[in-house]
């Protein structure tokens, strides 16, 4: 089959960029009996993935160049839908059957390490992570593996990995009913986030985004409000919406050091903000421990990604509109300028159709 | 100034009804330092307005029989709005003025008692319950008086006590992204906790109403499903709603002993289900602790009105629609239509304009 | 190896009493790759093993009845501490070794269906039961097994499934800093629940019970208050160890019916109560909507076992006192005077040396 | 009556030192109808008290700059108990009486602001504060005033105020059964703080201390390990204590800032921790978005005092040590020597005993 493979990532200290490559070795992969063969529709190009290439991957890097030594390469690819093709004995037993339409968590956790036995699996020690999915076919474990709601398109459904991330940032920083919320960044989850937020019940999402498409895009999704942080009066504007009271909960999605500075200004006292996105690993953002935590109880959340979350995050995904982000769609021979497009910044998803004749 | 007030109530054992009237003092009343006068705009009935005319309300009648001989009569209404007309010294140092737009809770807790000093003021030991708000004024502690939003009409305003119900119920049925969400009777609180539900995020809010054009209105106002409670095979539709779960959520907002009892079986494992009616005082629902609670973890939770929840209750209230729902509306004088309309259980609120010069 | 089974249940509507048998095949089981072999040192008796041999377990019978006709027999034992023996190589890999003190939960989690993808494995639709550590040798998942500390020994650590029932318990009712708690009921896991919820930080801690030794027992370990549910008067103790307020939570470890209706009418207004025992299965216990809901706002919360709360509960155990619960110790061969003992309700905890050679 | 005032505060910049006088204008105070007169028995000295002295009170200074323009002087003292002398007519409808034993929370929020009305009355925005109890009298609303149960004797009463700040920190930095701990710094909160874990369930407590005195009396107040927080490896022992994951929970009462940066380090992934004090208002602390945050999902809580947690705060009050933090004692009169033993920082908690006729 063919699939996408990286064997070599760059180095930006000397500034060379990594290589990527599509090889085809004709076998189609074998599975175990808890396992499942997942036939590819889609999948979605990650900011972790272009981080990947580029080798800016802070203290993961030690880790990858390893597995780049003992593998020859690593996939590519976590954001993914399909169709069941073929299942393992044992996942047939817990219910799951060729033809299933699927999307799928990019890890399975050990099950036996504490992070895993206290219900944060995104800590998991032991993880086994395959995120191969640029590709045609990719083996998942049944505990992977999430059957779809009809009114889901498999398109829409390779953004379930993304989605959830947007999901348990909207959980974190406790937007609830009549909750004034702002989002900083509009890629793909920031505009999953505002959605979200205002599906939740905020009385008021603000996007602040520098870029004008993507605060448009943002208002047509249903934001309330849409800033540019970079040229208008932040502070002014925020305090006319939030009556002089700040936001009350803050999802920071744009992964700019100057935006995370910005955005905890701009919190309510007792408001919550919540961190997520892989910054710039040399960045110390200062925190005025008298104003902002004594005099005014903030509480700042760091997020990694998400865990026991996908059920309720499937049921919640048609709540919103996920088609208006998928904005580039390629054939895996047309990586290239795949990633060329993604590396842009300009658009909120660009995605893989990976076996092009499913829909 | 008229006030409608009720010097009798009616008597269940004897099967007498009530007395109310319409009287005019010409006086308009005073009010201390903390306090304000309000200029009420309009107030809607409530079904507990109707309870209490009849004298249907169990172990609260000899509280209420004692207020009625020491007061000679005992005012109506609790869910309005209005405009201050005036403001006592220490209100307006607090930021009231002439002319502010206010909705108001009806009674003014202690604020030294045990439940008032544990954020629970609704069990307020010592509160002075100000409701005789079926007027043309009425004085207001300071505590008690919300500004509301411009967007929120006075009329809509009115519903802002009824609406706290709904919103403390989908709080406490723990409704969120991505749940599968039940509400039991289709009346004004009904409707507007199925819109809440929605609101905050449920995947799908299921209507359960014996009247059908209450099912409608459910529908018109974004319920994704309505089920005739009597007559349609209700486990089997909600086991086809929820994938065979049964509801994570339900509110049972209908009062009826029956309806108690079915919404508690369609609850899912874990499920949260929230009582909030004035029940029928001698009605005992039988639980089977076996089934419901050792091997279906069902969470039972009673409600007892709502606390500190009004300013982001008042946040939230544009968000759904409250005009469908206002669907009588009378001056102070056509009272004796307004209760009639209002007991023949066919309208989502009835209400009384009662300064018909404000709008 | 020799192992404790039952090849018949009984049956309550004849009254016939199931049979007990202990087997030695001379084989010592084998496993897999993530598997364990454990030499069992503690195996306790659980409430459900006599309910089990009696064939009173409700509507669970026809299961059981079913794997007892497929196996011949089903083991007894899911109260167990031990040593690692052997180990499969994943895990090996995933860090466990011969020669490890461990506990361990009795069943494996499918970790791929609704309830174990969203943190409820007590629900897992496709759990892998393995109840069967009254014997000398149990094989366990991985995922299933828990190393313990150094302070807590094995024969303690035998105590752990039911402890983390106690556990969850207490932190289902709410128990925090200054809680008023009651506990009814004082077998083996009530005096647990009673000591957590004063580890917990319960301002006061009560017990009800009518047997004296155990009220004594519950006293000795810490209780505040012990009251006898039968003779005593109930109501005017508690309003006198509440301020009148009642039980903030309240646990039920009783499982008598009796005992579940007296529990409820002691609760505080917006207070919590958890009933988590097998109840007669006929028992319906009446509610009053009116009052204990609508009025009072009682929390009523079914529990079904526990669920990812077992690395906090064994950090947890050392703090309470578990030795003294232990108060008879039976070789394997004595288990009929074992069962009969525990069967008596006399003694909190009734517990197998299986291999009297490991301490 | 005699009180301590400060008629002049000191400048940081100038470093110069504030004045305080005990003056007696022979008048006993009088009160309004909700009012209370409480003569009181003992008040002790907070930091806040000598940072005032000082004028080293950030951003707050103007504010009390111009208190002290407008009366003259300030008062000194908030934390407070006493025996109640007279009481207002409103008050005593309330169940107030003279001869009720009280301890007094210093402010009296409005009740009618954002702040109060969501029930966080610690950002009032129109709070009265009467922090004036270094004095032989006092007259407090009845809402600032609480009963204490009779085996908490009014000597530790006088300690409530703090103890509703350690008691807020534990809650805040979710302390709960089975929780690894650490505290930062042994003064008289920190030992309440580290005390108030282990009664909240922890599995252990640290406390972190560069003062061996205080590390001592922390270890003797239950304190699992204390840690010299200068002089030891702080990592190494942290990760010895904790199997190398780090802290749950985090307290952060030193006040210090390099105390605060050390902490967050010692953190676990997804943990909590809490910074309450009056930190150096120049200090920035730097936080690693990627590390800290993205990586390890860590939770930062500011807090500002406590709000509605005083009616179990006292419940709770009697479970841990209260006695041994108040090292000192004086008279009103031996004022100089009291602030002077208070700033040496050598003890845990200075007090005066106001009316010394009252025990």
């Amino acid at each position: 089959m063919r699939r996408l493979l990286i064997p070599e990532i760059g180095d930006p200290e000397k500034k060379t960029m990594g290589k990527m490559t599509l090889v085809d070795d004709g076998v189609i992969p074998s599975f175990g009996p808890g396992e499942v063969l997942v036939k590819v529709a889609y999948n979605g190009i990650c900011g972790s993935d272009g981080h990947l290439l580029r080798g800016n991957i802070g203290n993961l890097r030690p880790m990858v160049l390893q597995l780049i030594e003992i593998l020859g390469a690593i996939g590519v690819g976590h954001e993914f839908s399909g169709i069941i093709e073929d299942v393992g004995e044992k996942a047939a037993a817990l219910g799951f059957q060729k033809g299933d339409r699927v999307t799928c968590n990019y890890y399975v956790p050990c099950h036996s390490c504490y992070w895993c036995r206290t219900g944060r699996e995104n800590f998991c020690t032991h993880q086994d992570n395959r995120s191969a999915a640029c590709a045609e076919y990719i083996v998942c474990d049944s505990s992977q593996v999430f059957k779809i709601p009809d009114k889901l398109s498999l398109k829409c459904a390779a953004m379930t990995e993304p989605f959830t991330i947007a999901f348990n940032a909207v959980e974190m920083a406790k937007v609830r009913l009549g909750s004034r919320v702002a989002v900083f960044g509009g890629g793909g989850i920031g505009q999953m986030a505002a959605q979200l937020a205002k599906c939740a019940g905020a009385a008021s999402v603000t996007m602040f985004e520098p870029i004008e498409k993507k605060r448009e895009l943002a208002l047509s999704l249903g934001a309330d409000y849409a800033i540019d942080s970079i040229h208008e009066d932040v502070a002014a504007l925020s305090a006319e919406i939030t009556d002089g009271l700040g936001f009350d909960s803050i999802i920071e999605a744009s992964g700019a050091s100057a935006a995370a500075v910005q955005a905890l200004d701009l919190l309510s006292q007792d408001g919550n903000i919540v961190y997520f996105s892989m910054y710039n690993t040399e960045f110390n953002m200062p925190i005025n421990l008298f104003s902002q935590l004594y005099q005014q109880q903030k509480h700042i959340h760091g997020m990694q990604t998400s865990a026991a979350i996908w059920p309720r995050a499937i049921q919640a995904m048609p709540r919103i509109q996920i088609e208006p982000l998928i904005q580039k769609m390629y054939t895996l021979e047309e990586y290239e300028q795949a990633f060329k497009d993604h590396m842009s910044g300009e658009f909120a998803k660009v995605m893989f159709h990976c076996n092009p004749d499913i829909e």
